[in-house]
């Protein structure tokens, strides 16, 4: 896989070290998240919308509604900076100054376009199931017309993106290594807890396999990860 | 506590029914984050950077790098849409239309202002500090001039800000409910892990007190509200 080339749009200015440009460093970070912070513009005002994505080789899905603020705006293509952030310990160190976090993250720029054609919908839709739930579109009643219809599917090449991440231990001035101060990082994880099944559920009815990356403690990044790339 | 007063900026377009624009419940969406992605405009671009913050009564700050990019841009005062969210649990519904998640957001609208004067800053700076890690500053090696002057410390007061939640089991349609698939709601959590001690920290160097509510196990959000909220 070859990287994405920076242009001033995506070149990272701030400690360049932390990052790169190198495609599978973009999706190792995306594809181990469910959800993702989309910023757009309208009249010069900029906005950050949370929101669940999927990806398909160089393409990120996501879908809306077309009276939202987002889909009315994104309708008409917009540009847009896609970023996925990973939470990954808290990083304490022995002054205020060299406090940090370990983090993953990765910006992806690019203009969105809504998808019209009902059949590359289709398939984005399913696609949005299979990507985080391997095997579900069979089990599940069939999407009808008027649901693909009335479901806003927004696609958005990716053109240039940037990876940054921090995974260390504590970086201190010299000389306050010697101070009497507890330093050191907390790790942190997002995971998955028991299922709670939906209280008109039939007790005969049992937890499918196709869920078993989702198993209780199963750290959320990995199962994902492992859902795209068995 | 008041409502912030939404206009065309803030106000839920989408299923307003999960929404508010009630201040504790923004505040409680906030309160209970490390980290949240923020939204700014250069040159008709939109950007989206995941960043630390931390809020103090209606003003969020973060901080940031004079010579960056959000930090050239943002130091000349700029609109900004900061958003935080949490994701709660994956909703598995009988038909892929109904799939969900359980989440808390909240989007916070405002002008961007670095905070120039030394006092505030470093009044900001203890605040990020004392904000997660309440009691820890007066045990650090002492904040110094070069290190406050070198960092950009953004502050921006909410203007109009909105909070959504959707905290619920699966819905949905009405003859689906007989079908003999399962649903239901996988819980989402994240956590915090075991110390990681710094490998240069002296072994009589215990974990101090003011770090109990970091245990392992314990639950990022709760922790983070409980921090704030004694």
């Amino acid at each position: 896989m070859t990287d994405f080339s920076p242009t001033d749009r995506s070149k990272l200015t701030r400690l360049p070290k932390r990052g790169s440009y190198d495609r599978q460093a973009v999706f190792d970070v995306l594809d181990a998240a469910m959800t993702c912070h989309i910023a757009y513009v309208i009249d010069g005002q900029p906005f950050c919308t949370p929101t669940t994505f999927w990806r398909h080789e160089d393409v990120l899905y996501w879908h809306g509604a077309f009276m939202g603020r987002m889909g009315k705006h994104l309708s008409q293509g917009a540009p847009v900076c896609v970023t996925v952030s990973h939470l990954d310990g808290l990083v304490m160190a022995r002054s205020a100054f060299h406090h940090s976090v370990n983090f993953r993250s990765a910006m992806c720029f690019g203009t969105a376009r809504p998808v019209s054609d009902m059949a590359e919908k289709t398939r984005a839709l399913t696609g949005l199931i299979e990507r985080f739930y391997p095997g579900r579109t069979e089990v599940l009643r069939p999407m009808q017309e008027p649901e693909v219809k009335g479901t806003l599917v927004v696609a958005m090449p990716i053109e240039e993106a940037s990876a940054k991440c921090r995974a260390d231990t504590v970086g201190d001035d010299a000389p306050d290594y010697a101070l009497p101060i507890w330093a050191g990082v907390i790790p942190v994880q997002t995971v998955l807890g028991a299922a709670q099944p939906c209280p008109r559920l039939s007790p005969e009815i049992s937890r499918p396999a196709h869920l078993d990356h989702l198993a209780e403690g199963a750290r959320l990044d990995q199962a994902f990860l492992t859902a795209m790339r068995p």
